[in-house]
């Protein structure tokens, strides 16, 4: 069986002109960056924006499981089908992290025939848009710690800094540091911390930022530390503001790469699913919607965090509305949430699929809360039976949600257009009525409380102490009608990652918050949240490999 | 008066593949990066490397002074007076660092109506070449680290951990620092260090590797640290070197800008010329060369290192051969070197200008001493005398050297015409019979104290313990037939920086050394060398910002 680096190696790239041209898109509003990736420019949006918008589909998934739900190559076969099927489609994603690519994880461009090329690229540095993050981030931690070294006339308080460095790597021992050794003109000594890229919350005000201007005042209330009185300090306190802009100034426009069919993709931004709000930037998605009749997007992680943040947190703060909502399963993951091990996945076990398809209950239930209609997808595998199918199908269409079987994996677009289909009908028959799930100004704890009940299932939420006086403290700041962004694990429906299924009976535990006033959003910890990722005993890294003749070999 | 970046953002410029197309470059050869900048494809090589190559002419400068020389100017405004009067040329430049922007010292684009643009880009993060160093850099740091926490099979020595982590950042916290610190899980604990990735090794190896399979061997001989033993332990002993290849595949093809006249020019690397050599890439030059019939190159600071180190590393390692040599020198910056103070230089001083010609005088003798004719030039100021410029010219002249004065800041091309031709005349009169300082195979101490009493002008050289320690630990390991690269401060020509003019009777001190195993040079530490910058008390960054429409401003 060819990998997915083969099959995409394989590919006949069209020149990203003449994917851009499908799309009605001139070669003046492209900046190329080689021949196949392109920004978009500045211009083009003054040109489209007031057109109509297209209809706009959320990809989203059950918990993920070990055994893997496909959820990005959904999206990409799901474009690539709306494609064949006649329909002018653009697909909206997030980059991914180079971190993760040396470790274990591996790339995130889809698979198998539903990927978007060209994956090294992507993989790799792509369009500089994370090295961009990295170093505006940097830059306002050396203009902070240059402060503090030069007088600290702003008395910023060194135990109080709470802006971190940042890396595009798997590193753990940046964890936890301590910088500023040496002698007098070394610096200011104190305790600092690394994390990885996509953790900062640069990333997070790149991907909701509406425009150039947008951004600058979003990186002006950024919070890097409190001063002795306990006051926050921001980067327009450093005067740091206009020279990360100008850092970012091309990393904000949306980059366009093409799925293995040449279906338009626009790949820019990718914010973490937990202390942030895990989609693609808010300009791309916008971009798409005047580009095209359809555009479909995904949300990180399970429903419960990606897809609930997409609502609350990118629809709310940008005016976007989703008009349905496609989430996929899997028979086997679906099985191993009814406590099936994973070496036994293969055979048909209609009992254990009874008892995890709770988990696609509950997920089919909190989208319904937000007024948007909902199919639901299985992403196939040979070992699917026919009964289990069937069940699957009977099970969704009971809850007035479409269904489809895609193998998109193994066909691309070919595979995916009863899904298609499917959700042509639902855009066509059924109305959107989106909104979010709880006002702005619902109190802090009360939002959390709302999320923890409504979409968890949650009995009620406890806060230890320290996140009930940094709910006061941020309420008292004047942030208390921002939308609370849930840093909970991806693999249970609670946080308890080791409940499958549909868990009852439970508390969500706060153990601590704060404001990411940037990115406009209170940032919820339950549990301990890993924000810089370790390498493994064997790094992916270790099989990576380029020929002399340029050509990447061992990603994956 | 307009600034650079003014002057630099009213330039109309070329598509890139314009610019190109004039140097015989095809479209199916250049990857573009937007517009304006474009890397030249690995294919192109291949194509044109059996032509014969055109003339090469290095620009370096006296030992640098407040009063500013302006070499980056004079080698852009030389490359655009060629163009001028006919003759097809190319310039090959360093690529500037993104943290000293944002600290004191500016952009490195050239100045005034001989620059190259676009300025901005050029300044910020151009291509991401330094962005695909910092990060192999940092992968490697982070593989070394991994290693040590996933059972450290290979006995690394945590206290002789010699591979720093790096960020292109001026960022003086970040000199000294702990790491690991936390729990078992976030490491181990130990001290470690980073440096402006202008100091990585490897941006030294991506200079001078020939292509992708020499890099491959350069990054795989690095010495990252040393095992209990005392035995060195290398990247290729990590698996590190085929990822680190995957990140740099792109960073190794040259790129390709315009001058303000539209005069190519491939700017491309950009290491550090005290513990570096601190030229840009050997690949940069050698396609210049085949592309143009005169290729205008620079090296780092003033002659004593930065053409030292071109003649004695670069061409050494790459068969490179200059064919002459312009010197630029200043009546301002030699009457600095004459004692006058720098609110005193727009008077005229005779007898300043005497005394302190001498440090021209000692330059104009090393570099004969490598076989090349010299051109000097001087970059003109309204504040030089007739008289003055007379005396220059002289006492050039006298020196079998060729002499022009040229205003290039304020002309462009039409202001080095006089130089051009002079450089022209030179090359066609008088040949070059270019060879090394040294030979290979002179033991390390002795090509230390060759390049001491032969280019600093010192009595001898006295080698501290640890030094004498390491060279004969590095001979022992077989590398003692590298060439030597020594950090020295570039004021002046001995090792103390308040000594100006040409001193004497001194000896040159050296404190420590260190094998770039994969740059393939061993370094030579004289004194306290800065490989971290930090920030001033009121930085650039404070300055500098982008309009809402995305136009850079306060960069400069």
């Amino acid at each position: 069986m060819k990998t997915d680096i083969q099959i995409a190696q394989e590919a006949k790239m069209e020149h990203i002109r003449n994917v851009a041209a499908l799309a009605g898109i001139e070669e003046e509003d492209l900046e190329f960056y080689g021949k196949y990736k392109a920004k978009l420019s500045a211009e083009l949006w003054e040109k489209v924006k007031d057109r109509p918008d297209g209809k706009l589909v959320l990809v989203t998934a059950i918990n993920p499981t070990p055994a893997g739900e496909g959820k990005t190559t959904i999206t990409v076969g799901l474009g690539e089908a709306m494609a064949k099927i006649g329909k002018k489609a653009m697909i909206a994603l997030r980059e991914p992290s180079l971190g993760p690519c040396f470790g274990i994880k591996g790339g995130a461009a889809g698979g198998g025939y539903a990927q978007v090329v060209p994956m090294e690229d992507l993989n790799l540095h792509f369009t500089g848009d994370f090295h961009a993050i990295t170093s505006a981030n940097n830059l306002l931690a050396a203009l902070l710690d240059n402060h503090i070294q030069q007088g600290n006339k702003l008395g910023i308080d060194p135990r109080q800094v709470v802006w971190k460095r940042c890396v595009d790597m798997n590193d753990r021992v940046l964890r936890n540091i301590v910088v500023g050794l040496g002698n007098k003109m070394d610096g200011m000594v104190r305790e600092d911390h690394f994390v990885i890229t996509v953790a900062s919350e640069i990333m997070a005000i790149l991907c909701l930022a509406d425009n150039l201007a947008d951004l600058k005042q979003r990186l002006g209330r950024i919070i890097v530390a409190y001063n002795f009185a306990g006051e926050p300090v921001t980067a327009d306190d450093l005067e740091a503001t206009g020279a990360m802009a100008a850092l970012l100034k091309d990393a904000i426009k949306p980059n366009m790469i093409q799925t293995l069919e040449h279906t338009p993709a626009l790949v820019h931004g990718g914010p973490f699913a937990n202390i942030a709000h895990g989609c693609n930037s808010v300009q791309a998605t916008k971009m798409a919607l005047k580009m095209s009749d359809i555009t479909i997007t995904e949300a990180g992680f399970g429903a419960d965090l990606g897809a609930e943040k997409f609502m609350d947190i990118k629809c709310r703060m940008s005016g976007l509305k989703p008009d349905a909502v496609v989430l996929v399963a899997t028979i086997r993951a679906l099985k191993y949430n009814g406590g099936v091990a994973k070496a036994d996945l293969n055979e048909e076990n209609l009992e254990a699929l009874k008892k995890g398809i709770v988990n696609l209950e509950k997920h089919i239930e909190n989208l319904q809360k937000f007024g948007v209609p909902v199919v639901v997808t299985l992403n196939s595998f040979v070992s699917d039976t026919e009964a289990e199918k069937a069940y699957v199908k009977q099970f969704c269409e009971e809850r007035n949600c479409e269904f489809a079987i895609a193998d998109v994996w193994g066909r691309g677009g070919e595979g995916g257009i009863e899904l298609a289909e499917k959700v042509l009908n639902t855009l066509e028959t059924k109305e959107s009525h989106f909104s979010p799930l709880y006002p702005d100004d619902l109190p802090l704890k009360e939002k959390i409380c709302t999320v923890a009940r409504e979409i968890y299932g949650a009995d009620g939420v406890v806060f230890e102490k320290a996140a009930e006086k940094q709910l006061a403290k941020i309420e008292s700041m004047g942030f208390g009608n921002l939308p609370v962004c849930m840093a909970k694990t991806q693999y249970s429906l609670s946080d308890d990652q080791t409940l499958l299924g549909r868990p009852s009976g439970f508390d969500i535990h706060v153990r601590d918050v704060y404001v990411s006033a940037g990115a406009g959003f209170v940032v919820v910890l339950t549990g301990a949240i890993m924000t810089m990722p370790g390498l493994p005993k064997v790094p992916a890294a270790n099989g990576i490999d380029v020929t002399d003749d340029g050509k990447i070999t061992g990603l994956f």
